[in-house]
């Protein structure tokens, strides 16, 4: 085969070399460990799933999917998340167990990619599903989970803005009545979070002064609960206060848990436009320009699987917050024995004790190493039980 | 959609609840643990590659191959094992490292499958390539941290069978000289274990009745060091006297290693027609009736990437394992917290305080629980902080 297709991988999708496969399993150990203590249990699905299973009620966009044909000619869509593939199981499997149900997973979900050297296609999520609790007491714990979850990875400098749905969709529709396509256009400028555009479309549309004002003044429903008194004042129906007292709420749970000083509230906040039900939320750390993790309360995901029963998780950009963490390499701590045929069976004496210690030993043949004192840089300390090693290396 | 598909996987896919998840990341965890303790780092490659790069040159055979077209009309596989994947990364990424080198991974691989309730179109490989040592000592390490790893995980009763397919090519050649289409027969019933057929097909052979003998006392040719002795009366060529050394000196090392116990031979073991090129060998346990592990050396296979190198190692199927190590589900051995709107901030910091004690806690607010009682029944212990709830249960 050609030199260049021997090595080509398909559109976006990468290799992990060793250090950076070390970081992720650290940092998926520590995610793991701290969801693991709030009493969730992991669970796996299938990489592969029907289109019309879960592509459909996915919140992945359609045009994101990673979609295949099977040699019978059916879709199948790499899982494009988590959430959908859990609804499934919690719905039929898992439909007896005790709810409210606490799941967690862990593995590589797929997007689909139009261009070479952009996003990956493949990449990492670690992250929670609460099934049954429709309170703010699960949206608090979903969020404490994340905060503590983040912080035992390592990370410490981080933000998660929590929004509300509920509150957008009825200022809305208070604002514009059934005027259904300004309504999409200006929920449109808010999900890519193009808020000069906004502006300027707010400026041009036939309504009243007043209105434009308070299209506007959402656009400053952005910081701390000092925003929650500006939002009540801009609150002109029930379903905004509501979501309002809900936002109080959480934030009062969140200082019991004590991690109030990791959330900000953004009243203009929509990750995505159909999926979320109620209370949203996305996570940044300042050295890293993309999305660390989300997640929400989807009430609906669960009725499309025929169960009767809320939801609210988060997921984690696994390789994203590896980077975010960027942490110093590990010195490689490897012992190396070195042996030829007469020191073969004392080296392997040798390397069984230290591994009974805790080490990780490489035992080699002198033979079979085409540069030996290459080999031994690359190890932190290196025995050479061989005639020509002579005295021991450090 | 209809309920039907609401719920449906594609052929093969299965999903793997909590209570498997656990004894899988169990068995997974403690292999991990002893292949780090040999040196081998940890790798991993995406889930999908272009059918030219890896599927011609993978141990799967292209009609297992789980084959799917993208949107631009190439053919891309499922990665069917781990071992073309890595050896496309040691070729080109990995080139400039020190040899030999030793590399691992674990993860999904998948089959096409052609029948609902068949075998799994995903399961999971954890495994290792070392590199660059094309001596006994390498295929000798290979084998005593196989049989370690599966030790460790628990496993106490498995075996490993080893054989040589160059023994049994170059025996073929010497008995049946240029007749290609019996000897291809042949290798066949031995690749399907199928000795009746096999005798069958000798026995109808237009051969000599000598040259029928030998091809009959091939079948003789398994159990312990005993075979070494007939195996030489049997090669009749240097190739097939060489391979017989090699095994020899093979059990020697694996004497050296305390791990002859485990280990059988069998010089009718074919594992695959074309890949491997010097030793092979395949692992059972006897309480499941399915290939446990197996590997070789296919020092075929980096060449194919342009890589002058050769490579032993092994994969062992982790599902299997699990359930040959068939281990009783460890308790539920969480602990719950009932709280209500009263009870709400002192049951986070009673969880709080267990969480750091290295408990796993469940807090729960008791409005949203359908089933208290149930509820409580499915973890280790429950402390109800809400007035209904009373004293402390247990």
């Amino acid at each position: 085969m050609a030199k260049r297709l021997m090595f080509e991988k398909p559109l976006g999708m990468r290799d992990t070399l060793p250090f950076f496969y070390n970081q992720k399993q650290k940092a998926r150990q520590r995610l793991s460990d701290s969801i693991l203590s709030y009493g969730y249990s992991f669970m796996d699905t299938p990489l592969m799933e029907y289109h019309e299973t879960v592509g459909k009620v996915s919140a992945t966009l359609d045009q994101q999917l990673f979609k295949l044909l099977d040699q019978q000619g059916h879709t199948l869509v790499l899982r494009p998340d988590m959430t959908a593939p859990i609804a499934r199981v919690a719905a039929s499997q898992l439909k007896q167990s005790e709810f409210p149900l606490r799941l967690a997973y862990g593995g590589p979900v797929f997007r689909a990619q139009q261009a070479e050297g952009g996003k990956p296609a493949q990449f990492e999520q670690v992250g929670t599903e609460l099934i049954g609790d429709h309170s703010s007491y699960g949206d608090a714990e979903v969020i404490a989970l994340l905060v503590e979850s983040l912080q035992d990875a390592g990370l410490e400098n981080f933000v998660i803005t929590i929004g509300h749905i509920g509150f957008v969709k009825a200022f809305f529709s208070d604002v514009l009545g059934e005027d259904e396509e300004t309504t999409e256009t200006l929920l449109q400028y808010l999900y890519r979070k193009n808020y000069v555009g906004y502006r300027e479309a707010v400026k041009t549309l036939p309504v009243s002064e007043d209105k434009k004002q308070a299209l506007l003044q959402l656009l400053t429903l952005r910081g701390g609960e000092e925003i929650f008194g500006s939002s009540r004042s801009l609150a002109r129906n029930q379903t905004c206060m509501q979501a309002v007292n809900e936002l109080k709420q959480l934030f009062r749970l969140l200082k019991d848990y004590g991690v109030e000083q990791f959330v900000q509230f953004d009243l203009n906040l929509i990750s995505h436009m159909d999926y979320y039900t109620g209370i949203l939320f996305e996570g940044y750390a300042p050295n890293i320009g993309a999305l660390l993790c989300n997640g929400g309360r989807y009430d609906a995901l669960l009725p499309s699987f025929q169960l009767n029963a809320s939801a609210t998780g988060f997921a984690i950009h696994l390789e994203r917050l590896v980077e975010a963490l960027s942490e110093q390499a590990d010195e490689d701590d490897r012992i190396g024995i070195i042996v030829d045929d007469d020191t073969y069976t004392n080296g392997i004496q040798k390397a069984k004790e230290w591994r009974l210690q805790g080490h990780s030993v490489l035992l080699q043949h002198r033979d079979q190493i085409p540069d030996v004192s290459a080999f031994k840089d690359q190890l932190s300390k290196t025995i050479d039980l061989t005639a020509e090693g002579g005295a021991d290396d450090e």
